[in-house]
C-alpha cells in the first residue's frame, strides 16, 4: 500500500527560477543537446484565476520545459508582480525552487498538506489542469508543486 | 544521435543541503510513506581522495537517499570542514544544491565541461565509483554532479 501523503513518490518536475529565460534556455539546450524550446506565458490572472497568499494575484511567468527522462526541467522567469516565483527569486536569487508531483484530488491534498505544516502559497489553473505551490521549506527544505490534470 | 554534452539527459538525483539530516530524513520518510533510511558518512579523505578547489580536502558529509521513481532525493549534511556542500550551505542556507547524471569517461567529461564554463569544484571516490561537482551556476543556475560507476 502506498502510504505517501500524495499517493505517489514520483517526482515529475524540478522548477528553476531564472532572470533571463532566453539565455538560460539556450544554455540548457546546448548542455542537453536539444533544440531551444519556445517559452510561453502562464495564463493571465482572469483565465488562471491565480491566488497568491489567499488573494487574487496578477503575477505571471514565462515557462520553458526540457525532458530529462522521467523528469522535466522547468525554467521560470517571473514578471515583476508579486507571486511565489517573484518573491522567492528576489529573496534567494536564481536557482531551484520546487519539485512537482502529479496528484489526484487537489482540494483534499492541499488540506492534508496544510494540516501537516506545509501551507498553500499559490494556486491557479492552466489549460487541462491546475497547480498549487505548498511551502514545505520548514520540513523538506524546498517547495512542493501539486499538479492535477483533467482526465 | 545524442548531442548532449554528457551523453545522457537522464537526471538521476537531486541533492538537498540540510542542517539536521535526522529531522529532515524523518520528514521525507513521512511525506513519502517509507521507512526512515539510515544515513552514512562519505568516506574519509584518505579513502575518498577528496579534492576541493584543486587541493586535498578533509570535508565529509552525512548522506541519506530516497527513491522517487527514476529520481533519487539525496539529503546532505556536511561537517564543518570546507567542501562544496559546507560553503554552499553557509552562503545559501538549506535547499537544493545539484542535479546528478550518471556518465562514462569522467576525465573527458570534466575537461569538456570546464572548457565550456563549468569548472570542477570538488571530486572524490566512493565504493564502486567516483563523483565530480561542476559549477554550472553561471549558465544552468545550479550545480551538476557527475557520477561514474565501475562496470
Amino acid at each position: 500500500m502506498d502510504k505517501s501523503w500524495l499517493g505517489t513518490r514520483v517526482v515529475t518536475q524540478i522548477g528553476i527560477l531564472v532572470n533571463d529565460i532566453e539565455a538560460v534556455s539556450q544554455a540548457y539546450a546546448d548542455f542537453l543537446g536539444v533544440e531551444k524550446p519556445a517559452w510561453s506565458w502562464t495564463d493571465p490572472a482572469e483565465v488562471a484565476r491565480t491566488e497568491y497568499n489567499g488573494q487574487p494575484a496578477a503575477g505571471r511567468a514565462k515557462l520553458a520545459f526540457f525532458d530529462c527522462g522521467q523528469l522535466q526541467i522547468e525554467l521560470i522567469e517571473p514578471d515583476e508582480q508579486p507571486s511565489t516565483w517573484r518573491d522567492y527569486l528576489n529573496e534567494h536569487g536564481e536557482g531551484p525552487h520546487h519539485i512537482a508531483f502529479v496528484i489526484d484530488g487537489m482540494k483534499e491534498k492541499i488540506t492534508l498538506l496544510e494540516k501537516r505544516g506545509m501551507p498553500l502559497a499559490q494556486k491557479g489553473e492552466y489549460t487541462g489542469g491546475r497547480y498549487a505551490y505548498m511551502d514545505a521549506t520548514r520540513d523538506l527544505k524546498l517547495w512542493i508543486e501539486l499538479l492535477e490534470n483533467d482526465k
